[in-house]
């Protein structure tokens, strides 16, 4: 399986941790975002977004790393990360959808602009970063997981851009149970970490 | 089962489309969100996000109108909508994520801005809206459904906001791949016309 990836994409990460995490090996190629490799056929063909990560397993393309957290987990992870009862993955799915809307438009916006210069409203972005940790903290003040009431691919999906929030001037420190939840994503056995 | 109901919103017409479809009772409790309902308990404890819809289930309550649709298929819809091999599910999941992310952040927002006055860039919400359609005209071009070569939730997920863009000024003439679509959803059995 090929993962097409950028190292310091949070999105990227998300993929990572969780195959790093479930064992699931990959073949990592690296692609020249700077050169706009992702705007160019042949990556361009494979996902019509433009963005990355790009999965590639034989005839199966998938782009969005929510969908292939999805995947991997469904197709190699095991029930212990996706089940297969529609709740458990409905309560899934509306973390993932937390991760690739709220969190992506808060956290990793702040990010783009501090870290890579995007020309975002940087301002608006920490507004609706505290609002994001704000919903995560009280959460996880009743919840040691995200979803299904253990580690899932749930926690892969917003963990990336929480950890690499301080990259864009967000300050954690306050959010003392989100912290405690982050100690518990890293000492799962194979955690990889941040880029 | 209960479902948390704004008549005009699009993301609860997802909801309520694919119930109509697939023949799903749903018990629709409007809200009033003019006055805020959705912001104040115990709406608010049910989705600390304060966005609609909502479904409650008995014990299981869910936000977010992607993880519904999930749910519903899943639990109440049979595998016809939402199939229980990873790549099906993953292919339906990477739709489900465009239209919570991209399709909300152009379509939706340039009709917020439009028809609800909301203080969005809808100059910049038309740009991403033109992407967003030249993705999906160019994928409909091959495929008669979004995911997994018919009908799913997926189709439900993105239709919403298509068919209610002219509303926020869009205009979509120039994409008879999507008009084609657009009608093959309308001639699904149990069809519910947009709000």
């Amino acid at each position: 399986m090929k993962l097409y990836d950028l190292d310091v994409s949070g999105n990227c990460y998300k993929v990572r941790l969780f195959a790093s995490l479930a064992g699931i090996k990959l073949d990592i190629i690296p692609v020249d975002f700077s050169s706009g490799a992702h705007k160019r056929s042949p990556l361009s063909d494979l996902n019509p977004l433009h963005q990355l990560p790009i999965l590639e397993d034989g005839s199966h393309v998938l782009r969005d790393s929510q969908a292939i957290l999805v995947y991997l987990a469904g197709a190699h992870g095991g029930l212990a990360w996706w089940p297969d009862h529609p709740y458990g993955q409905a309560d899934i799915v509306q973390w993932l959808a937390f991760a690739g809307n709220e969190v992506q438009h808060s956290l990793s916006a702040a990010r783009l602009v501090k870290k890579f210069g995007y020309p975002l409203d940087h301002s608006a972005a920490l507004t609706q970063a505290a609002s994001v940790l704000s919903v995560l903290e009280a959460h996880l003040e009743k919840h040691d997981w995200l979803a299904i009431g253990r580690p899932s691919i749930a926690d892969c999906a917003v963990y990336p851009y929480v950890v690499l929030a301080p990259e864009g001037g967000v300050d954690l420190e306050k959010y003392v149970n989100v912290a405690r939840w982050m100690k518990r994503v890293e000492a799962l056995p194979g955690y990889l970490p941040k880029p």
